[in-house]
């Protein structure tokens, strides 16, 4: 999916420089400006390392020049107001997406997202809303509901930018058998330092809860198992083991 | 949830303004400067109408003041190496989470979150990344990761406001004081369980971070404590207390 970010009329090169830059920090690179205002020095200071967004974006005096060869056309919004929404659902029947519900619907698809960015006084007019294809609103608070238009742009990049394939590294997880085993000598521990005999039950199912939330570890299961083996040893328990030792790998 | 979002050394006035405004469309008002640059015309008209979230926030010179009270710490980070990552997992084991990550972690917590936000040209050391219970980084573009300070904020508040009007229970978070007398009583125990001297630093630190990524609730902080409370009576090192308690409630 190509996403064409289009601001129509734009008034503060700043803001176009911070779109800029907010685009490129989610790997969009396609910027196009409807009658925008002067570009300045400040607007490209703003743009930081993705003035090359802003030297190759295309500027047009015309909302429909701006489409052409778009497949899609998405419209945003900051209006909260139910009766708002209401006239968009229901008038113009164009359907109002959280961010997350336009990524979700985006997802998988091919060709060029026009997704149009209004002028930061009044937004986009119930005309330029009417050709959209659907219209996204972030969920903003309802004491001040008006946000910087390149901050509005930063969390539509971000959710739309989550379609992409995320890279997690992994960190080896603790074994099952570990988990089980640390489970068993922390339940019998209790029992050797005397711990209550009504709470062991209650204790030890919160421990494991703990261990688990924690999502340790292989490593860190070892290191706690070699805790609990010194506090048995420590204690007098530790009978049946050779040695007091830390982790399975220095023994 | 009270989400206390503390600026460590923001160098821009621009941008705390920004960071205020972005705060308040998300319905967040706890702003907290740690040797914040000094705020100018441009940073209150950057503010827009969050005025008041800036006149509100707090200044402090140091960054244990600002977080004094707060139950959970989460740091934020724009480092995306590998080998950053790497650094971060595996020593530390911070976990390195994605803004929803964090969000569903969030979800049905009470207490107070800081959320740290770092300089703009080098964001937080080492040394105060170590310091926090989680880190959240936003995944971003290889080609230009950097992204402007308050894009980040609005990325991460409006995440974090999606777990605002949900009506979950919530439980009480362990409270700094309590985490803090388990480090403190977890670390003693090593050395009173006779556990390698070379080892107890670094296993230290790992309890702290299991400790932290648990989410610990009062009552299980409490009852950690309890238990180790058992384990000190039980080796013989628990003569300056006078009983053998499970948790307060029951004392």
């Amino acid at each position: 999916m190509n996403l064409r970010v289009i601001l129509v009329e734009p008034m503060y090169d700043g803001n176009v420089g911070s779109v800029a830059r907010a685009m490129k920090n989610f790997g969009f690179h396609d910027l196009v400006l409807v009658n925008p205002c002067k570009i300045d020095d400040f607007g490209r200071a703003m743009a930081s390392h993705a003035r090359d967004v802003l030297q190759m974006s295309k500027s047009f005096s015309t909302l429909p020049e701006a489409l052409r060869g778009a497949n899609l056309v998405i419209g945003t919004t900051g209006k909260r107001l139910e009766h708002e929404q209401h006239h968009l659902r229901l008038h113009l029947r164009v359907p109002c997406l959280s961010p997350a519900e336009l990524s979700d619907k985006l997802r998988g698809k091919d060709g060029t997202v026009a997704l149009l960015l209004g002028r930061e006084d009044c937004g986009l007019s119930s005309d330029e809303l009417a050709i959209c294809d659907m219209v996204v609103s972030i969920p903003t608070s309802a004491e001040y509901p008006v946000m910087n238009l390149s901050h509005s742009a930063a969390v539509l990049f971000y959710e739309l930018s989550r379609n992409g394939n995320e890279n997690d590294e992994c960190v080896e997880m603790a074994s099952p058998e570990s988990l089980a085993l640390l489970r068993e000598k922390a339940r019998s521990l209790l029992q050797e330092i005397s711990y209550p005999e009504h709470k062991v039950e209650f204790s030890s199912l919160m421990l494991r809860r703990i261990f688990g939330r924690a999502e340790l570890t292989e490593r860190e299961a070892r290191t706690l198992l070699g805790i609990i083996k010194n506090i048995r040893w420590k204690i007098g328990c530790g009978s049946d083991e050779n040695e007091v030792a830390d982790d399975p790998s220095e023994e």
